[in-house]
């Protein structure tokens, strides 16, 4: 594996999961596989989970990081043509940007959120490709405009630890109200990564208007019925994105989506997962998150050896 | 010990002394102890000696430090009731973030100044509490909203460290002017120390509306009068805080409170302490400072040591 | 080598070359000569590839590194006398400041910008010499008021690694358009740096009002005529600085003076130059930067080996 940008990109999911829970049984067992060698991580967005877990991950690896908040240090980048004139408030091109972090790093990774305002600009992801068309080295995607990676593999790897019936387990993808209108991304790359693992059957049941794209979700069952939805499922996945049409946007306040205990007597006393951060009684009841049917906690835990799987794939490879 | 807030954590002061007093000898003689852990350093108010010597510290024993400005990463924690309903600006509540930094972590540095508007809230220390009750993994206070323990504990090194005679030193704790209304933790818990410790006599000088609380103080001498307390003194640790009542206002201009040589000559030749920073000629007089009576230097270069017997202590102790 | 801020502390500077083209070679084969060493790095401003390449070169020398971001940590300087009233918007002086950090760290590396308002106060480097002044360990210039010199030292291995012919190189030296008023350092560093060297024959080209002082470019050929300069050149260094007379400002919006590729066709196939990051279409055409022609990525990918040189250097002169 050379680039880390979506489920797809991973040549062997079932041996990259086990790779993972190997990791998480002995987290320096490949302690020098990355001795030498840096780990370049650009935020073009803030990041808590995916900053800390990326790092420790690297550290466990024998890897140093560097990691370059683009905002803080004002630094605007300039992704138009290659022929633009600068004469705005982007400081650096890209194809300049991206070369350098190529002769510095080892191993790029790279946040970008989308701009919500253009559907096909996101959906091109021009972006993360032009940081790897540029950098010409391994790039890892730290979430970006349609894709959240690390994320849904380290959501799988939880169901994967705590589904031990022979049966596929019968996964419900949610959506959950909010004040913002958020990317799509974790929900996107939740079911892109249910399906291509394969052993699971999935439902995503949201507002009309939030239909995710299928380029993602073709082969998951989509309903606007929550409760259909809910019903026998192992895992809920709760989580809130914009709308798809008008794409973006903040069209759906119905409180009725909130995930609460009366709810999830329905499902097969289902353990509900959510990337975090998670709003408190708007997004998820408290009684959930503060109950042993939560997992959030591990799957936050989880995203180290997520990241480190993925690390090492790539340096193994790039040896 | 466990966890570090304060000098009542501390089961043998005079021990941890002398164990950051090795340290300072030979910084790398146990830089194996924290091998393979990571400090994570979590800072809701910002810091210059506090960071960089406790990342030093930790170093040189051997762990990997992770930093976390909330601020900087826009990432406003909720600390109401865990029933609150998350309809405003905080993005996360400490029941996940603390639960989530104990799963990546081995140790949690967390600095959380006062807010200063209301006295029982920030006595209560709900901030710090909170991390450690939802952490799961030793906390250390890099400044909490009352006291500021590695502070304390390396002015009591600095202490220790030059005064050479046999007989109990003299120290007086005098307010100092200022232009905004500071915290009174390093003040509260200067007082804390010397008195946990023993071995000296307190006396703190303040203007009226000044007197520190009691909790920290009982067993110094209180007075109104600057003279009075600095006649005689070995030491003159020289701070501003902000008045008790009203709590935590600027109630007090008056420039005869700042340390100038001919106050200094009242003294037994003593040496002046400050945390720093500190504003010249509003604080403190250059005169003093540039002088070979100040000591602030020597203070700020013991931080390095308080912090790493600390971190030592806790790794041996959770080992 | 105690200290690092301009061609004129390196004791022999081809040897200094030969021991960077050394480190490009074989990056870590003295990867324990600043083992339990820390680089202090205080950047007053921002930056992007010197903070990342001095990170990574005192990493391959077995260094730490601490960052500490002044504008982030909201922590403002005073650099005024030592008898300043501090009662205004500083914090901590430059007195304390740096005496703390020479407690901290085993080499302190700052980077302050020109405040391009009083020419006297910018050539005096105050801010550079107190931290020298006051810190009392090695300090290395990470840009200064007047000069880039890590930059430009990476300038210089870059034309020796790309200048095979035996006849010493013409290089030509260009002002370019900008948007901005910008400091003359990486001008001033350049040409000091080659004449320092004494290899080349150095032709200055600006528009009137933009030429630097004779204390930087004394022994190069300075010209109003771009033509006149590029004619013949085998490197052309693209770069703009503010006005020397009126000092600071922007004075000249000449379009003309930007590079492309029919002027350098003037040139005897140069190599073409900039420190990036770069105004594409407004400082250099894209179609150069697009082409073989530009080396920048190069020079900036030599910033780790001009560094590592450095601290290297600093390590042995100090141990």
């Amino acid at each position: 594996m050379r680039h880390f940008t979506s489920a797809y990109d991973v040549p062997d999911l079932p041996k990259l999961l086990d790779a993972a829970l190997a990791f998480k049984k002995q987290p320096r067992f490949r302690e020098n596989l990355g001795q030498g060698r840096t780990l370049g991580m650009v935020f073009l967005n803030p990041s808590t989970r995916t900053r800390i877990s990326t790092q420790i991950a690297a550290r466990n690896l024998g890897m140093e990081t560097i990691v370059f908040n683009a905002s803080s240090d004002g630094w605007s980048l300039e992704f138009g043509d290659a022929d633009v004139v600068m004469n705005g408030a982007s400081v650096e091109h890209i194809r300049e940007a991206a070369r350098v972090f190529g002769e510095y790093f080892d191993v790029l990774a790279v946040r970008s959120f989308p701009n919500l305002q253009n559907r096909d600009e996101d959906f091109s992801e021009k972006i993360l490709k032009q940081f790897i068309e540029h950098a010409g080295i391994p790039v890892v995607s730290l979430e970006s405009a349609t894709l959240h990676p690390l994320q849904s593999f380290a959501d799988l790897l939880t169901i994967k630890e705590l589904h031990l019936e022979k049966r596929p387990p019968r996964i419900a993808l949610t959506w959950a109200p909010h004040l913002k209108p958020l990317p799509q991304c974790v929900a996107n790359s939740f079911a892109q990564w249910i399906l291509a693992w394969g052993g699971a059957e999935l439902t995503i049941a949201c507002p009309p208007g939030h239909e995710l794209d299928k380029k993602f979700t073709a082969g998951a069952k989509i309903t606007h019925d929550q409760n259909a939805a809910l019903a026998g499922a192992d895992f809920v996945y709760v989580k809130n994105w914009s709308a798809t049409e008008p794409y973006g946007q903040l069209i759906c306040d119905d409180q009725n989506w909130l995930l609460d205990p009366e709810k999830l007597a329905k499902t097969n006393r289902a353990k509900v997962m959510h990337c975090l951060p998670v709003r408190r009684n708007l997004e998820l009841s408290s009684a959930i998150l503060d109950s042993p049917d939560a997992v959030v906690v591990q799957q936050a835990g989880n995203r180290v050896w997520a990241a480190q799987a993925v690390l090492a794939e790539i340096l193994k490879f790039d040896t």
